[in-house]
């Protein structure tokens, strides 16, 4: 196989004129994300159609596309109204027929994938200065509520019918697993026993009672829904930070090449050894694309807000994290196979620091704002990646500053120690808490948990650590000499892609994220382990779980044994 | 099927003098608990020999039992050497030959116990002035070392050939459950790049680096271990703020008597109903025992430490929650199928807010602290059962001060309202934190997550809550009339009766601890349902599965799909 073959490649890129299910329009501050999905045009459409607004993978990558453009293209939008085209019918969640259709891993990666697009909504209303307000005109069950409770605010049509529930346990033997369950109790502080209540009620809450029980803010009658959530749409975008006006910047296709088992962007290149189930994930630094560096550091490395915006999404520090965003996605999706990601930064790390200070001494500014937020949420999305991630220190490296975060991402860095050939890593103030994991906590706070001293030793450090310093100071793993470099390299790589992956799944998901937790950890960490766990029960997927029979004839037989 | 009968039931009772595994001795303010296991006596003779001082379940009751007869029978007994019997043996962890031949069900209860039982020795050290030294003498593998981590030190033998391993990975293809992970990166701080390396190493880690990378204290050569082990036992204990010499009380049998499916014993009645898949759980306040009120109020209720001295164990503060503990550990392991417990409190409400101000008033003497300790630990073992609770609050109850937090506990708890019958409930200053969850919050604190104002509130109200001031202040689920109250209940039994078994389970474990998360909380949810996943997947558990092939010959064939 390789990777243009495949027909079940699913690709990431889209744009609004491509959206088949959603339709983005704007009113001077407030956006308008309504979702109108097309039943036919599932990513399988012969297994399933999209009945109800309910949705599938390419539902939400299209939804995350809208997001991203939201931000980095629509600097005047401050609000974003979130609601459906259909009649009396806000979402009925992910649609169950896929869902029953698909291999666990993918229905692992959907789940996964969701979770960061709503979580990536929560990220704009704290980073960004957007608030987003959930118009539910209809039915909103499941996934759809859960994509509400991303929402700052819920406003639900009181039409005598219309109403919010959780019905995945009562219905279809599985959890909420798009962050409903923590977000009501953890986010909306339902208290417990109405959330229990309320998550085994497969009909749901309306009305009065929605409100009373702190499901949604605002209960409206259908003749004053639109313009109740107009007006409030308008206050919430009062309150942004984000600028008056535009313009923003255009965010154009990433365009790849692929060839055989290699997929080249402009910055990142992914290149899959299917022997061995390993990728090599090497990002360049500015000015080590091919082109002429004199001609390109100017738009690849702005200095200003206003070069940023000049430079629009060729600067380096959008294209290269959307680029790695878009492999690292690929790679979850369709190569399950590839165990282990080989990363390596290559070029010149001074253009890295330098990017660095611009972004440090601008983060104030809208748009640096955004590109701090792209790069901090593709960090997090190696972070929560299935895979084994070793960094390749090497002579000619440029794993510096922002860069320098992927070698923190990674389970384990190795640098070679060299007699002949300086190899030398460097830290940035963008070390420093610019871009923190889901814990809440930078990597190094992380990585130096309860020792905020090796944090700060670390950070003044003055210029690059050669391997021994950086040995020293525990920022890499470990610093093998040129003569032992290949046998350690290798022996470590073979031995990690013979171990279980399901162990290494856990064993990673474990150790990666030390410290405190967030609902963003509890997330990926206790609902979405419960989930896979749930997903790989006969009481839901085997021949009679209750997801298998869902919508067919026939009730679900339960073991019932609880565990 | 009734309870008699079954030869797979467990029973959690024993004492010293049956210890099979166990050696507890005593050296003035030292003890020293020693594993000795006997290859021959585990609880399934036939299908595994407890070689190398492997475990399964049957060790370990006897070391929550040592470890509860040191809590309340050694008040002189200050700081724990935790060591082995066995030549060049510390413990090899738990049996895999046990965990293979295992039903899930079993395996996951399996690890929730050994699980508690460690976190016991870590509320030990945090609460009863207990300091623990992990004297390894040997091997000391997986659930041997994760055994060791649950010890404030670990001191390691330096004979060239003593390590501390976690070899589940590599090995088995699953992870060090009992809680190896989460202490390795959260408690002992190993950073996760060393954490994750040692955690791929079958053979495990010995000598200076098991020093330098944090995995042990200290490494003592041979011909001074045992001298410096003992030294520092005693250096330990001399922190420690219990009593310098006794008496203590002595935890006598419980005896409960099994008739057909109901089990009883002085206070707590357990009854299960089999075609319902209930069980209804009783617990009695003091002096509703059957016997003569006067005379046992005394020794049931003491009101001094001295009075607590000379009840011993028959104060009903110790002896009710015993009880109850005992009886969910039944129910967990050997009813599976029993999947909700209906919670009653009866008796007189004034007889448990008496025992509550006793325990208030003396908290900080050393046996009112281990009682206030062992319903603390109930009550946790009650928030972590896989079984839906239902609390019901009729006429005649008991759920007044520390009995209400059962009902707090429950799942949902129902009030009948009835014009005729008083029924109220009543909070006392031990709602008030004596009890913290794993989350390490009060429960009222998490049932009013973000909003003190309630729970100040709640614990202000005067005297006692009738259903709709208890309903008002958010106490109960819900407070139906006598005309609503039979079919409410039954129809809220029946439906949760119907779901499906793992959906509840992961649907509780989500919505039962909303708020910050804990090292504990790490452990049972991150940790565990990420065990439980593996222990559910074909590369453990299938045919040829790491965990199925382990010992035997041939090597496992894993599907190599990461998720």
């Amino acid at each position: 196989m390789d990777l243009a073959a495949s027909s079940l490649s699913v690709t990431f890129e889209t744009s609004p004129d491509q959206y088949r299910h959603w339709k983005l329009t704007f009113d001077g501050p407030v956006a308008t994300l309504a979702m109108d999905v097309r039943e036919d045009a599932g990513l399988r459409p012969d297994d399933y159609k999209l009945k109800l607004n309910s949705y599938d993978l390419g539902v939400d990558i299209e939804l995350a596309d809208a997001l991203q453009r939201l931000r980095f293209e629509h600097p005047e939008v401050h609000s974003v109204i979130l609601t459906s085209l259909k009649p009396r019918i806000f979402c009925a969640g992910a649609n169950i027929f896929m869902l029953g259709t698909s291999s666990h891993g993918f229905k692992v990666n959907f789940c996964k994938f969701t979770n960061e697009t709503r979580l990536g909504m929560e990220d704009m209303s704290a980073h960004s200065g957007f608030r987003f307000l959930a118009a539910l005109n209809g039915i909103c069950a499941g996934g759809g509520y859960e994509l509400a409770l991303a929402c700052d605010e819920i406003y639900l049509v009181d039409d005598g019918s219309a109403a919010v529930s959780l019905p995945e346990t009562p219905l279809l033997g599985v959890l909420p697993g798009t962050g409903g369950l923590t977000r009501v109790v953890d986010k909306r502080k339902v208290r417990r026993d109405v959330a229990d209540h309320f998550s085994t009620l497969a009909e749901g809450v309306r009305g009065k009672r929605a409100v009373d029980w702190r499901f949604v803010d605002k209960v409206v009658p259908t003749s004053q829904f639109k313009e109740t959530v107009e007006e409030r749409a308008r206050a919430l975008a009062e309150m942004s930070d984000r600028p008056a006006s535009g313009p923003g910047i255009t965010l154009g296709p990433l365009s790849p090449t692929i060839d055989g088992d290699t997929i080249r962007y402009r910055y990142v290149t992914g290149a899959i050894d299917r022997a061995k189930r390993t990728c090599e994930v090497t990002v360049s630094a500015p000015g080590d694309a091919g082109a002429d560096a004199a001609v390109l550091r100017e738009t690849e490395c702005p200095a200003t807000p206003e070069a940023f915006l000049a430079a629009g999404d060729q600067a380096w520090a959008i294209r290269a994290f959307r680029e790695l965003d878009d492999c690292i996605l690929r790679l979850r999706l369709n190569e399950p196979e590839v165990g282990t990601v080989i990363l390596r930064a290559v070029g010149d790390p001074q253009a890295v620091l330098a990017v660095d200070e611009a972004l440090a001494a601008h983060k104030d500014h809208w748009l640096v704002r955004e590109i701090i937020g792209l790069i901090r949420r593709t960090l997090k999305r190696v972070d929560l990646t299935a895979r084994s991630f070793f960094a390749l220190i090497e002579p000619g490296n440029a794993f510096a500053g922002t860069l320098f975060e992927l070698a923190l991402a990674a389970d384990r860095a190795f640098m070679i120690d060299h007699p002949d050939e300086a190899n030398t890593i460097q830290l940035s103030v963008m070390n420093g808490g610019a871009y923190p994991m889901s814990n809440g906590l930078s990597r190094l706070e992380t990585r130096f948990l309860g020792e905020p001293d090796a944090v700060a030793a670390a950070l003044a450090h003055e210029g690059p650590f050669d391997p021994q310093e950086a040995r020293e100071a525990g920022l890499i793993f470990d610093a093998p000499d040129d003569i032992d470099w290949d046998d350690e390299v290798r022996m470590a790589i073979e031995a990690r892609t013979a171990f279980s992956p399901d162990a290494l799944t856990g064993m990673e998901a474990n150790l990666r994220f030390a410290g405190p937790e967030t609902m963003e950890t509890k997330i990926f960490g206790r609902l979405t382990a419960w989930q896979n766990w749930i997903f790989q029960r006969p009481n839901a997927v085997g021949e009679r779980g209750a997801l298998m029979t869902y919508g067919r004839e026939g009730r679900p037989t339960f073991d019932w044994k609880r565990t």
